[in-house]
């Protein structure tokens, strides 16, 4: 039995109506971009899985704010845990998290992160976002692998360089990433991610290395021998990079959830893994997107079944606060290499507390598998019913997309869906993207296919 | 009148008891760096200006949590805001503010920041945190300077470039920065960050160009010559190398802030703007430290007197977001080329909302002012009086720094401060730095120049 929200619509509702909406981004336009805003929202009136606009629209939300909604709108818990004041001391001052933090920051770091630890990682670094979590995870890595070249301790000609921002060793070396890839946008994470040209484009970048992603094609024993051979290619690549000795790391997402919903095999990502033990690269899993459960286990990278863990495992989004949990071995050898003045947010991090909890007692994990299924059996059927225009539905968890012709159908799809009252992203190229809350039902799944159907009815 | 804070400590009060911290600590190292952490604090026993830790001391604070506390600890006006349901709707689900913002995020914004907008700027764009800013804004200048050089609108080789990180033109060009200047750890900002090696050792940078900085000598009016030349040399510097094309931008602090507290002279910097702007070099003044009133003026940059405006103001801390304010002229030419999932957070802008009013209400910038000064000459006199030991008083308002003999003996004087009950911080290399919240008044000026001068003793 799906898990149930006080008070949540029955259904999408689409009332016509924007001229709130309408104004307000013409007013929110004269001083900050609001092009890209697809709606302004009630937030009073938003409950579970629906999104209700200042218009009075009401949407069926499988786009999660970016895969970054755990529990949907309105969840009593956390209106619950306010009042109570549980939290009262994370909604005073915003603290220095590495000079004073608020004693029951100690208590709260263990319960609602350390919890969630992947195995094998029990160190925790807490920044503000998915990019500040990269650009820390790559970070360590060069401490790591810099550390380990040189096999001493910096002198002071390495001193000497680093100030001149001309240090030989790690400006040589790189963090290698996929094609299709996505890790972030500040100048560091943004030199690993490789999704699109509007990305990067006039801005400087890393002169860093980057790899064919297998990019597996669906259905997939229509294609196994095509993606066994796509995989062995990626990873003789990396292969022949990694014997170069110019690696300090390598990332790569679990499933590219920026750059069209791309994906490999456990296999794959096993023998990825392997390599990169084998020529001391230092492994990075960005769990931004899909870490916290939407592909029907915690972290997605568990689905692996790796006997090595990750060097580094990096988190945003669902979590509320970026991070990265790493191997006791990894930690720097002194204090201040890594800071920041916050380090995270008592306020964000109580949110997640909250639904951490409820996630766990309501067995939010066991519904993401559930309606997963069911919806990917919908979008199979789906796309049966249009094969001129819908293709390769794939996905795990409630995690999923399909796609469409090209990027104009893909765009037009978009727009009509939330027309309709579905609230959905693109993703890559051409690809629909489904990044629901964790409490999205079965009945959602069902209404949410309905929408995207005559979405792309009314896009034909 | 200096503003009063209900129930606020009548002093520093120190126990010496730390049992409770050193196992808090203990606990809190097991999984994540401990050991730059100062005290663990009581929220709820925090008062005004007194930071009160989890064993009962009781801590002046003109650190502010490295300048990022506004109007100190447990201000009324903040709860009862809370309490008043004023902000209940950014309490909620915490949104990708550039996807589905809620709609009273325009007025909060205009409100809260716009409302501060730096003279001649007046295009917005919130983040997370002072690095993400810096990050920004260089990205924005590297737009504005990219795209004039080009000329015409990238092409498809150009793409292509972009997705392999070898765009000829970007990576060509490099944002200048300041010898001892600090902005930020990512790899972008700290690529310009030149501080210390702490802060770059092992990590890649980009090959940007460092100029010296002036960092006159104290008391001015003794070094006005040698002050003079320092000034010019560096302005010649920055000259010569404007002038070679390579630079998108250059970013200056106005007080190097943790690079020792160092300071020009307006005269200073209203010729670097006049170089910048005839060499075509966009102008970033990165205020995450000095903005928020603290030096006297909103902005710091407010006391130099521009008659041309920067191109890019950046601020965090006090503020409580990372942000940069921008002319409209440089707003870039379509969207999603600056994005990122959250875009700040409406429960900290809510929280800079209630501070902001408070400032104003209680005209706490004019009690910068007065108490600055009171401060300025009680650390003059605290120098006459310890002239083997301390020397160059300095500072603008409440942001005010003194120098010790050397690293050791301003690390000593840092520890005994906080044993006699006064959180002071360093800044550079032997400079300690005074950052309290805007509710600094004059009783907790003469008590923290009392402590110091207790902790001044106590190392000689």
């Amino acid at each position: 039995m799906d898990t149930v929200i006080p008070e949540e619509p029955d259904g999408a509702l689409v009332t016509g109506r924007s001229e709130r909406g309408d104004a307000l981004r013409k007013r929110h336009g004269r001083t900050m971009d609001a092009a890209t805003i697809h709606v302004y929202q009630d937030v009073g009136a938003s409950r579970g899985n629906y999104l209700v606009d200042v218009d009075g629209n009401v949407l069926l939300d499988v786009y999660g704010h970016i895969a970054s909604l755990p529990l949907g709108y309105g969840h009593p818990s956390w209106s619950e845990a306010l009042r109570a004041g549980d939290y009262d001391w994370a909604l005073a001052h915003r603290p220095a998290l590495g000079v004073a933090p608020p004693a029951p920051w100690v208590d709260l770091v263990e319960r609602a992160y350390l919890s969630v630890a992947p195995s094998g990682l029990d160190r925790l670094l807490l920044v503000g976002s998915g990019s500040e979590a990269v650009e820390n995870a790559i970070k360590l890595a060069f401490l790591a692998k810099v550390g380990a070249v040189r096999g001493t301790a910096a002198g002071l000609s390495d001193a000497l360089a680093a100030m001149a921002n001309q240090q030989e060793l790690p400006n040589r070396l790189g963090i290698a990433s996929f094609e299709g890839g996505f890790h972030g946008r500040t100048l560091g994470s943004l030199s690993a991610t490789r999704s699109r040209p509007l990305h990067k484009l006039d801005f400087p970048a890393f002169a860093w290395p980057v790899l064919p992603f297998p990019a597996l094609r669906f259905p997939l024993d229509t294609f196994a021998a095509e993606n066994a051979a796509s995989e062995e290619r990626a990873l003789a690549a990396a292969e022949a990079l990694f014997r170069q000795g110019t690696c300090a790391g390598v990332i790569v997402e679990p499933i590219q959830g920026e750059g069209g919903d791309r994906h490999a095999s456990p296999s794959f990502f096993q023998q990825l893994r392997t390599l990169a033990r084998t020529y001391g690269v230092l492994f990075l899993v960005d769990e931004v997107q899909t870490g916290g459960g939407a592909t029907g286990t915690f972290w997605a990278h568990e689905a692996w079944g790796l006997a090595d863990p990750p060097d580094f495992v990096v988190f945003s989004k669902k979590l509320q606060l970026g991070g990265v949990f790493f191997a006791s071995t990894h930690a720097p050898s002194s204090s201040y290499r890594i800071f920041q003045t916050w380090l995270g947010d008592p306020f964000r991090a109580a949110q997640w507390d909250v639904c951490w909890r409820v996630i766990q007692h309501e067995r939010l994990m066991e519904q993401v598998v559930r309606v997963g299924r069911a919806l990917g059996q919908e979008l199979e059927r789906l796309v049966e019913r249009w094969p001129r225009h819908l293709s390769s539905p794939r996905g795990a968890g409630t995690f999923r997309a399909v796609d469409c012709r090209d990027t104009a159908h893909r765009d037009t799809v978009v727009a009509r869906a939330r027309a309709v009252g579905l609230e959905i992203g693109g993703s890559g190229e051409r690809s629909l993207r489904f990044r629901p809350a964790l409490v999205f039902g079965r009945r959602h799944a069902e209404e949410a296919v309905g929408l995207l159907e005559a979405a792309v009815a009314s896009a034909s």
